[in-house]
């Protein structure tokens, strides 16, 4: 694998498996390092607050404007659809603006201003937070925009200050050349040099950029085995650096019994709908449910809404026989009932459609524990307040828990539920659906591990947290400190002051 | 080393190398994991932010009540001597009231609130921090109050809400012991559990419990070796948690060259004071000085007030044998001038007095850039700008770095030295010195690696940070939503409202 570093890189149809053209070379240790040297010394072009959000704003601009080929490029790639895509790309550059916003409001740089107190002997202290350095970013496959190239690890790292080197994912090379060309034509545009954004194709670009001595941290979007591995380098490294991943999740919903008796359509529906939401593929996706023994009508309404839903092609075709071979591999587990079967849909070649499996809680294995990535979730049905406590005590970490209610469980027991959930996830959802990540500063998209390796978010305004560290400044004239720790404040950003 | 796991604990005399009685026995894995289940069994009784001001305002009484005891305990273990004990109780216990305080404001719950916005298909969402379970707090062997068992990584994750297991450190095992019964009756006294505050000795306690599957954070402050070692295991986990590292710091000065011609006996004094403070035993001490070649009275009048200082007893006699060791060792590298002899001091049978090193910047060796714990600095002379940067190059993280200017060196190439010092540093320290850091909001205590092995701070508000994880609440009834998430606040935490 190793010996020639410069294959070509090609798209592929997910539709038919079929490839297309060369977009791209992989690369190689030497093409790593020259781009995060480059990115590197562009890190002085984007330390003025403004400069950076007229960049994200530029990004923006570039970005809509060319949607259309963006948008059929994507899908060319991913089979993700022009509507879903079409959302994706308003979401994109949504973000990119909303992070605008924020670097111009400068509250995120958590200016605190102590003055010199002699009575306690304590200097004059002034503290801000300024820019970690070099970023890597790995993209992720189910989002070639808003978890990929101009995505939120790419928009909250530029406005933080930091230098970006995305590593691409290997489904949209073309895509990922696309958008980064826009970025940087929004940067020359500016005036701003174009290597503050690298693209590397190729897996073994992945570990040697984690190493880089000028690479200062990482974000991370993928599967657990990718993403650990990662993971691991960074902390190896002689000088270990942050690795902000989102590496997977289950996503457990827990149907109570009183829900499951008073609103068996409503939720079998919703769940249908979200379990196949953009063919299963979204990190999000509830892909375990705990439901009350004997909830009959429930189970037929899901199974009734998930048959009617269309199925699509997944991400790429190596992914399809993961999905298939996952869902047979956990249908032939002893004690489980494939409610509707996963197999070929009608849509392309390549298609899937969605299945639904069911197991008891006590037949519940490791493998049905286990991340499936496409259209298929597992129904545990439980017998009683103790079987759902023992399957929740098995459960890893996750990006969200939902809890479907019965409209009148508001009281101390179903307040219990939500806090035995609290512990599992990072996002508790209610008589709602987990698929949809609003991008909004109350929005927390991280959780244990292995839904997160940190305890920050990758999805609204803190993500931007992630790429910066304070640095106080002790009895420093005014004429030397930086603006916005000046008393004058000329910048206008907010300062708590003797706080 | 690991046949007997409970083999005794003695204090000794560090003045004469004498032990003393035994104080506890060590840990085993038995030991190490009924503490940590017991601690986190507490959990929920920390739940109360009331509860938690309270109970840091109770361990600052009983710490206070007992102020006499506390300060002979330690003094017997670490030779610091009344008048700095004291000092060091006294910000103990304002840190433990400063974080009392600061449970009660709520602030850094971080609340954010984003009312459901149909238009954009957007749900009501609600996002607070909440504790992230029981905290592994390693304890230095230099501030045995203030980053022992009662200072600020115990105090602030208390604050948050997190039960902690302290690692005693082995030169002050009474010390610990007394702090953690004061701090544990302090809690009976509020009705409180006592095994919310844990307390292990021994050197293998310390990666077993790293590895306790219920540790969810871990605080250290020590040396760049143990440090290190236990990031890596905290790293190794199947399940990694954050660790918040302090590891060691060189705290580089750089002495201008109009400053040294203008203000010599001022810096040469205030060097000589900041690093045979505590006999040269703070985190922060400056231990390699550039200064501008031939700046003979600068040199003089550094040495003149060292030679004045008393010197005195270090921490324990290994660390008296490492520190001369090391000294000599650095005298004896090719170029390096002895200014001024490190030895035997006066003051006590095991004492030292303190040592000034000199070297060209071109004879610098890699030995002379470790840090050596103790009463020694390290001048190092440049002969122009470009011999100033090459030393700056081959630097590591610090927690500080320090300017010494001119009084009318106020100009854009101060601010580019400032500039030049930020990515080495978490504190940037001006015609000032780095010993003392204050406990306030625009602190930071922290730094690049090996500085610090995260980006947060061990000192300051901010500290609690570290010990807390953000969770979002999705469309949840205002009654089982937390009181600080509800639209009525109840509690009257800041709220940020739809921002």
């Amino acid at each position: 694998m190793l010996s020639d570093p410069r294959r070509p890189v090609h798209t592929a149809d997910p539709r038919t498996g079929e490839p297309g053209v060369q977009v791209a070379v992989e690369s190689g240790p030497e093409q790593v390092d020259q781009m995060v040297r480059a990115a590197a010394a562009t890190a002085p072009a984007l330390a003025d607050r403004t400069v950076r959000a007229a960049l994200l704003r530029a990004a923006a601009d570039r970005l809509a404007g060319a949607a259309a080929e963006v948008i059929a490029a994507a899908d060319a790639e991913t089979a993700l659809g022009v509507p879903r895509l079409t959302g994706e790309l308003a979401r994109t550059t949504y973000q990119l603006r909303a992070f605008a916003e924020q670097v111009e409001h400068g509250g995120f740089l958590d200016v605190a201003i102590d003055h010199a107190d002699p009575a306690l002997g304590r200097p004059d202290l002034r503290r801000m937070k300024v820019p970690l350095g070099v970023v890597a970013v790995f993209a992720a496959s189910n989002f070639p925009l808003a978890f990929s190239v101009p995505g939120g690890d790419t928009a909250s790292a530029l406005a933080a200050g930091c230098p970006v080197v995305v590593k691409a994912h290997p489904d949209h090379p073309a895509t990922s050349e696309l958008c980064a060309r826009l970025i940087r034509e929004a940067a020359v545009g500016l005036g701003l040099p174009a290597e503050l954004l690298g693209l590397l194709h190729g897996f073994e670009a992945g570990p040697e950029l984690v190493r880089h001595p000028l690479v200062a941290a990482v974000g991370f979007t993928g599967s657990v085995r990718g993403g650990r591995a990662l993971h691991d380098v960074a902390a190896a490294r002689p000088r270990p650096i942050p690795f902000h991943g989102e590496l997977g999740s289950l996503n457990p919903v827990v149907v109570t019994e009183r829900a499951a008796a008073t609103r068996a359509a409503e939720i079998g529906g919703g769940l249908a709908a979200s379990f196949t939401l953009g063919t299963g593929q979204f990190c999000v996706k509830p892909g375990l449910v705990l439901i009350p023994a004997g909830a009959a009508e429930l189970e037929q309404e899901l199974v009734a809404a998930a048959a009617k839903t269309d199925g699509g092609p997944l991400l790429d075709p190596r992914m399809r026989e993961a999905f298939l071979t996952g869902v047979q591999h956990r249908a032939a587990q002893p004690g489980v009932q494939t409610l509707l079967a996963a197999g070929q849909a009608d849509a392309a070649p390549l298609a899937v459609a969605p299945g639904v499996l069911a197991v008891a809680a006590a037949d519940l294995t490791e493998e049905l524990l286990e991340e499936c990535f496409g259209p298929v979730t597992v129904l545990v049905r439980y017998a009683d307040a103790a079987e759902l406590e023992a399957v929740l005590g098995r459960l890893s970490g996750n990006l969200t828990a939902t809890v479907q209610l019965a409209a009148d469980e508001r009281g101390p027991e179903a307040a219990a539920l939500l806090d035995r959930l609290r512990p599992l996830a990072g996002r508790l959802v209610v008589d709602n659906w987990p698929t949809g990540v609003a991008v909004a500063p109350a929005m927390h998209h991280g959780g244990p591990y292995p839904a997160s390796t940190s305890t920050s978010t990758s999805v609204g305004a803190t993500a931007v947290e992630r790429w910066l560290r304070p640095v106080s400044y002790q009895n420093t004239p005014q004429e030397l400190l930086p603006p916005e720790l000046r008393d004058a404040n000329p910048l206008g950003v907010p300062q708590r002051v003797n706080a």
